[in-house]
C-alpha cells in the first residue's frame, strides 16, 4: 500500500475505524505502561533489582511518544494550533522529563512532571460515547460552580472559626499547637477523614468536636444536592430535546411525542 | 401421595406457593448456617473447642447441598443449561470445597471458595418483588456506567498525581516510602477513611493533604448525583408505564399519554 | 375555675392551644432533664460530688412522670388502648427503672432502660407540622425498603468475601486474627470510618484495601440515590395533589391549575 | 473632581460599576490579609520572628477598617439601621479587638473575636450572581429545616442509646469511661470520622460498633435526599418562572402556563 498522509492523519487523530481504534488502544497501553514504570521505579527494592530495565523501558516509551508527538505535529493542519492545545502540551510534557533527566540530576522533580503523563489517559475521552457523557458532567459541574463556591466559602469559614476556637480550648499540650495546625485538624474532622493523629482531650473540646463532626456529616448533603439537581436537569433537558416541537394547526397544542401523527388533543393530522 | 416429578421441579425451581416458598426458606437457613460455620471455625478458640462439631455440621450441610444440586440437575429440563448457569456454578462451588478438603490440605484456600457460598443468598432475589426492584437498581447503575467510569478515571488521576506530589513533599521519613505507598495514603485520605497509619508531618504536606480531603469530601457528590438522577429517571419511567395503557380501537396503538383524547397515530377518538 | 375533666384531657393529649402547648413544653424539659441526670451521673467525679443531688432529682422527675402516666391512663377514653400503645409503653419504661432500682442493685442495667426515656422526645412529633414532615420521610423510607434491603444484602456479601480474602492475605500477625475480626475491619473500611486499630501491612493487602475503600466511597451513592428519588417523588406527589382535578367540559383537557377559571386550551368556563 | 457624597456612598455600598467593584475587591484583600495575620501570628516561631511586623500590619489593617466603618456609618442614610444590621455588627467586631488589646491582656480571647472578621468575606455575596444562588440554597435549606431537625433528633437518639449500650458492654477499661465519653465515641463512629482514640475491644462491642457504622453509612442518605429534593424543586420553580411571562390583555393576569392559549382567569385568547 503506497503511502497516504491523509489516511495516516486519520489514523492518528480520529478513532472511528478499526485501524485508528487500534492505534488509540496501543497508545493507551504505552501510556499506562510508562506510568507504571515511574511508579514501580520509586520502590527502592524494585529500583535496585530492575532499575536498569526500567531505565531502558523508560527510553523506549519516550522514543515512541517522541515519534508520536512528531507525527501529530507534522500531520496536523494547523501545527501551532496543536502544539499549544491542551493535549499538545500534555504530549510534550510526556516526553520532556526523560530528555531533561540527562541534564537535570534531581530526578525527584521529573517524577512529578512524568506523573502528568497520566493526563494523556484523558485521550480516551475522544472515544465518542465517553465524550458526550463527560460533557454532560462538565456542564452540570459548570452550572453549579457558583453554588459550590458559596458552599466552599461556608466550609472555609467554619474551618477557620472552629479551628481558632479549638486552639483556644485545647491548647498546645493536646497537639493543637497553633491555629494552622488546629485548622488542619478541623479539616480532617469536618471531612470525616479522622486520622486521629490529633484529637481533642478536654471534655469541652470533645463537645465542640462532636458538633463539627455532626456538621460535616450533615452539610455533605449540600454539594451532593447541588450536583444531583444539576445532573437531573441536564439529563431532563437532553430528554426534552428528543421531544418534537410540532404545533397542532387546529388547537395549537404543543409537546406532541416524536412518534405522533395526529394531535392528541383535537385529532387533527399534524 | 404418589411421586410427581413435575410437582417436585416446581417446588425446587419456583417459589410462588407455600410449599416451594418453604423449600426456599429452608435452603436459605442452610446456606446462612454453612457460612456461619465457616466464619466461626476460623476463630482459634472456637475451632479448638468445637472444631469437631463444626466438622460434622460442615459435612451435613454439604450433603444437603449435594442432594439439592443433584435434584436441580435431574429436574431441570435443559440440564447443561443449569449446570453452566450462574447459579449452577455457584451451587457447585458451594459443595466442592468440602470434598476437595479431603485431598487438599491447605484449608485456607478452601475458606475463600466456601465464602462464595454466600452468593447463593442471591437466590432470595428470585422472590418476585425483590427481583423487580433489583432490576431497577441494576438498570440505573448500567445506564450510569459511562459516567461512573469517567469519574473513576478522574479519581485515579487525582490519586496518582497527588500520591506522587506527597511522596516528593513528605519523603520516606514520614512513611511515604515510595509512590505506591503514597498512592495508598492518597486513597485512604480521598475516600475519607483516614486510618492514620500514615499521615503528613510537614506543614506543606498538611496543606496538600487538606486540599485532598476537601476534594474527596466534595467530589463524592458526583457519583451520588449520577446514580440518583438515573434512579429518579428509572422510577419515573416505571410510573409512566403505569400510565394510560389504553389501546386505540382502530389501529390498536398503545402507550398513549394520560392526557390524550385522540389516538396520536390514527386520530381516532379514544 | 371549677375542675373540668374534658379540659384536662385536652391539655394532656392535644397541643393545639397555649395551655396544652405549655404542658408539652414543660414535659419535654422534664424529659431532657431526666436524661441529662442519667448521663452526668455516669461520670465518676460528678457522681461522687453530686450523686446525692442526682438521686433526689431522679426521684422528683420520676414522681412527675408517674403522676403524668397516671393522668394519661385515667384521662384516656380507651385506657388499655393507651397502656399498650407505643407511647404508653415508653411512658411506663420511663418510670419503672427508678422504682426497680430499689429492689435491683445492678444499676448498670437500669441505665439502659432509662435511656429509652429519650424516646419520649418523639412526643414532639405530635406538634402538627413535624408530624406531616416525618410522615413524608417515613413514607419515602418505607417505599425504598426493598431497594435498601437489596443494597444491604450486597454490602454484607462484599464484607464477608472481602473479610475472608483479607484474612488469608494478611493473616494473624497484622491483626486479622480470624474471619470475624477481618469482617469487622472490612466494615470499618467500607463505611469509611477507618479507626486504624487494624490496617493492612502487606502490599497485596493494601491493594485489596484500596479497592474496598474506593468501592465503599462509590456505592454510598446507591442508598443516597434510592432515598433521594423516593423523597423527590413523595414531595412531587404532594404538589400534584394541590393541583385541581377539573376537566374541561368542551375539550376534556385535564390538569388545570387550582386557580384556573377557564380551560387554558379552549377557553371554556370551567 | 469635586467631592460628591452620593457618588462616594455608591462606591462604598454598591458594586455595580468598575470603581465600586474595585473598592470591594481591595476590601476583600484587606480582610483576607487581616485573617492571615491572625493565623500566622499564632505560630510560635513566626510570632518570635515577625511578631513586630504582624503587630504593625495588624494596626494598619485596623486603621483601614476603622476608616471604612466610619465611612459606612457617615454615608448610610439610616445610620442606626446600618450600625445594628448584621454587617454593621460584623464590621464593628472586625476593629474592636485590636483596640481592646490595649486594655485586655488575654490576647487569646481576642483571636476568636478577630476570627469573626472572616465573616466579612460574606460581603462577596453582595456581588449579584452569588446573591441569587445563595438565596436558592438558603431557601432550600429553610424549606427542609423541619425534616432536618427530625433527622437530627433521630441521630441524637441513636447516639444516646448506642452510647449507653456501648458504655455497658465495653466499660471503662476499653476507654468507655462514662456515658458522655461513650456518646462522643458514638458520634465519632456514626459520622464515619473514626479517630481510633477509642475503639471497641470486646467481640460484642465490635458487633454493636459494626451496626452503628453501617447505620451511619446508610442514614447519611436521608439528609442528602432531603436537601437534594428541595434544591431540585427550588431550581425547577426558578425555571418555571422563566416560563411564559405573558399577560392577559383583558384581566392583566400573569403566570400563564407555557402551553396556555387562553387566559385561565377570564378566557380571553392570549
Amino acid at each position: 500500500m503506497r503511502f497516504d498522509k491523509k489516511r495516516l492523519a486519520h489514523i492518528v487523530f480520529e478513532s472511528d475505524d478499526p485501524v485508528s481504534k487500534k492505534f488509540d488502544i496501543i497508545l493507551l497501553i504505552a501510556i499506562l505502561g510508562s506510568v507504571l514504570i515511574a511508579i514501580l521505579d520509586s520502590v527502592k527494592d524494585l529500583h535496585q533489582a530492575y532499575g536498569r530495565i526500567f531505565y531502558v523501558l523508560e527510553w523506549v516509551v519516550t522514543a515512541l511518544f517522541t515519534i508520536e508527538y512528531g507525527l501529530r505535529v507534522w500531520l496536523s493542519r494547523r501545527k501551532l494550533g496543536y502544539v499549544f492545545s491542551f493535549f499538545g502540551i500534555v504530549d510534550l510534557l510526556a516526553v520532556l522529563p526523560t530528555y531533561l533527566s540527562i541534564f537535570i540530576l534531581n530526578t525527584q522533580l521529573l517524577v512529578v512532571v512524568r506523573a502528568l503523563r497520566f493526563l494523556r489517559v484523558l485521550r480516551v475521552l475522544k472515544l465518542g460515547r465517553y465524550l458526550r457523557e463527560s460533557q454532560i458532567l462538565a456542564q452540570a459541574l459548570y452550572n453549579s460552580r457558583l453554588k459550590i463556591m458559596i458552599f466552599l466559602g461556608a466550609v472555609v469559614t467554619i474551618i477557620l472559626v472552629m479551628g481558632t476556637v479549638m486552639f483556644l480550648i485545647e491548647g498546645p499540650e493536646s497537639g493543637f499547637t497553633n491555629i494552622p495546625m488546629s485548622m488542619y485538624w478541623a479539616i480532617v474532622t469536618l471531612t470525616t477523614v479522622g486520622y486521629g493523629d490529633i484529637s481533642p482531650i478536654t471534655p469541652l473540646g470533645k463537645m465542640v468536636a462532636s458538633m463539627i463532626m455532626l456538621l460535616g456529616y450533615a452539610i455533605i448533603a449540600v454539594p451532593t444536592g447541588i450536583v444531583t439537581s444539576e445532573i437531573t436537569v441536564a439529563s431532563r433537558k437532553r430528554e426534552e430535546e428528543l421531544f418534537s416541537k410540532r404545533v397542532c394547526p387546529t388547537c395549537h397544542a404543543e409537546r406532541h411525542d416524536a412518534d405522533a401523527y395526529h394531535c392528541k388533543y383535537c385529532g387533527t393530522r399534524l
